[in-house]
């Protein structure tokens, strides 16, 4: 295990990748998405449901945890995964997202972000050291460094100033990270410029990082902008280490960035969609709101076999939606979650048989590719 | 099977009593309580947690499927118990009660009760026959006679003239029902009166009822004018067929009621309190959204062995409510429907073993005697 991590590239097709990233809670393979916990619970399931579905290592929210119930609070049960009863492997982001996305009056200064708590309006100081602490009380098993995320439309001279702080600050993440505790990814900004992700892979690989993110895409950008900076950097990121895609994506958008090597994904898109009513189907979306379905006796999806299938009706699930039922929420999730971590195993299966550029193409065609 | 339903009376010790319920989904074992699901669905659950449970029977309200997804809807889908996915017994109410709890501008006819949607303000008008008439098209297991409920204090002649406008009621839902289909059960009403109590009885008397239920209590009167009405009423009902008091009770009452030889109950407390933070435990009710247990790594109740108590500790359960965390809503419930169905296994214990009067005494002694 190097700096809380290990890595086992086991095959490529082409630029895909098939690997098992393994911590101190165990294995995951990869191409993994990880369901999001935000604050200690995968909106809606149980840890035993999120078990029961097959995933691996879920994301939990650095700054929601930090702000309820407190990391310390956490620490004094044993950590994360004994508060929230995961066995398997947690992946923490550095805060610094949901700071720049969520919080009020934020000041940034070399030494950290100022802000105000968007739940009560109290100020707090983030710190790289302690996006680090706040981390490893949680006992995370991968951790992110604090990281600046200005928006998609910040002029150059700020990403390139806001990229230099990022890379100082993750210097710092590093020297606060204590042996034996969850491995450090640093984050990769640059904006959408292909020569500052160049420039930032370079001026972040002089030290030893287990495993390498990117950070500030899918923050509001075109497509084509984001696809082109995944393209551009995962190439870049050492082959032998994770490469993870923060925040993305859209099913058309895993399989897309699995196509340029990446390993790692999360996203709040299968389960927030679930709650909103919009359920992934091998046949495409479907609004379970839709007056079409009140009657429907059909699953969700004939091809899916997962608890929801198997036990509820387009019907019943339409009507409690309409009913703000709070079954529905869990039953929603559980069906979106089975989608995304079904695509992976496929993406998985493609490549181990060496037809991923087929099974990229086919999906492309098909009603999820959009 | 007598008009849809068996009551085999196993035991009786004092006038509490020992028996089964058999419908044409199964049997369930009295004394028993009957979780509700209100709009087929018991609130925050899957039909299968239910069954983990151990529940054997549950309710469904007639008055909130009449109106959504509508009987029609529900009968399109095979019945109640297909589109819910139950496949035990299911008793439902007449929608009664929740016409003249819920609904606006009621107006009461011979013919039957006008009343407008709480949902959206429709018009509907509920005679005794449209009450089976739905009942029968959700395919419920024991279906209740339309009444009229008049508030606690209505005046001694309101109440007289209702309780005869009721038995009128109950006899064209007898004359309603369809062979084969669910057994139909009478409400006794008669406010808090113990004459008029015994005179309604005796005017259901005459035909051939497979149960009766005892109506209009619970619904704000002092506790002990309830427990005199039921004291009156339940050692007059027929002894070889089972009595259902509706809508009772904290688990005190259920506890007084069945040595009053009450057979059957349903109440919304166990899973209405769960998702208002009020848990019940062994050792009193317990509180989670109280400071105390922020911290704590206990189970809700270390004497129960539910999912939750095995799951989530009480420090996790404070914090997913605090969070408004949806996979509180069904920790919670679970863990009060399973003190209130292992309290009627305990109950139902102690009759077998004649030694319910010793049991009924502790329990009255003891943290949740209140």
């Amino acid at each position: 295990m190097r700096n809380g991590l290990t890595f086992d590239l086991l095959h490529t097709d082409g630029r895909a990748r098939l690997g098992r990233v393994t911590t101190r809670h165990g294995a995951a393979d990869t191409p993994v998405f990880m369901p999001v916990g935000t604050a200690a619970s995968v909106k809606a399931l149980s840890s035993q449901d999120v078990r029961e579905l097959g995933a691996q290592i879920i994301l939990g929210n650095t700054y929601h945890l930090y702000l309820r119930p407190g990391h310390e609070a956490i620490a004094s049960f044993g950590g994360l995964h004994h508060f929230m009863n995961w066995p398997l492997s947690i992946l923490t982001d550095s805060g610094g997202y949901q700071v720049f996305s969520l919080s009020a009056l934020r000041r940034i200064r070399e030494e950290g972000v100022e802000f105000r708590s968007h739940l009560d309006g109290s100020r707090h100081f983030l710190t790289p050291e302690l996006a680090v602490d706040i981390q490893q009380a949680l006992d995370s098993d991968i951790m992110m460094a604090l990281d600046e995320c200005p928006p998609h439309d910040a002029p150059r001279e700020y990403v390139e100033k806001s990229m230099a702080l990022t890379t100082r600050w993750a210097r710092r993440c590093l020297a606060r990270r204590l042996e034996g505790k969850g491995a450090l990814f640093p984050i990769v900004q640059g904006g959408l410029h292909v020569d500052l992700r160049i420039r930032h892979i370079e001026e972040l690989a002089g030290s030893d990082w287990p495993g390498m993110a990117i950070g500030g895409l899918s923050v509001g950008e075109p497509r084509e902008q984001m696809m082109e900076m995944v393209d551009c950097a995962a190439v870049r990121l050492p082959a032998d280490r994770p490469r993870y895609l923060m925040g993305v994506g859209t099913p058309r958008n895993l399989v897309d960035c699995v196509a340029m090597g990446v390993d790692m994904f999360d996203c709040v898109m299968p389960t927030r969609n679930a709650r909103n009513g919009s359920l992934f189907t091998s046949a495409g979306k479907l609004s379970i709101k839709r007056a079409e379905h009140r009657l429907s006796d059909l699953p969700v999806d004939e091809r899916c076999s997962c608890f929801t299938c198997r036990n509820a009706s387009r019907g019943y699930l339409h009507h409690l939606f309409r009913a703000n039922e709070l079954a529905y929420f869990r039953f929603a999730t559980i069906h979106n979650l089975a989608y995304y971590l079904g695509l992976m195993s496929s993406i998985r299966g493609a490549i181990r048989e060496n037809r991923f550029a087929e099974f990229h193409r086919e999906f492309i065609s098909g009603p999820m590719g959009e």
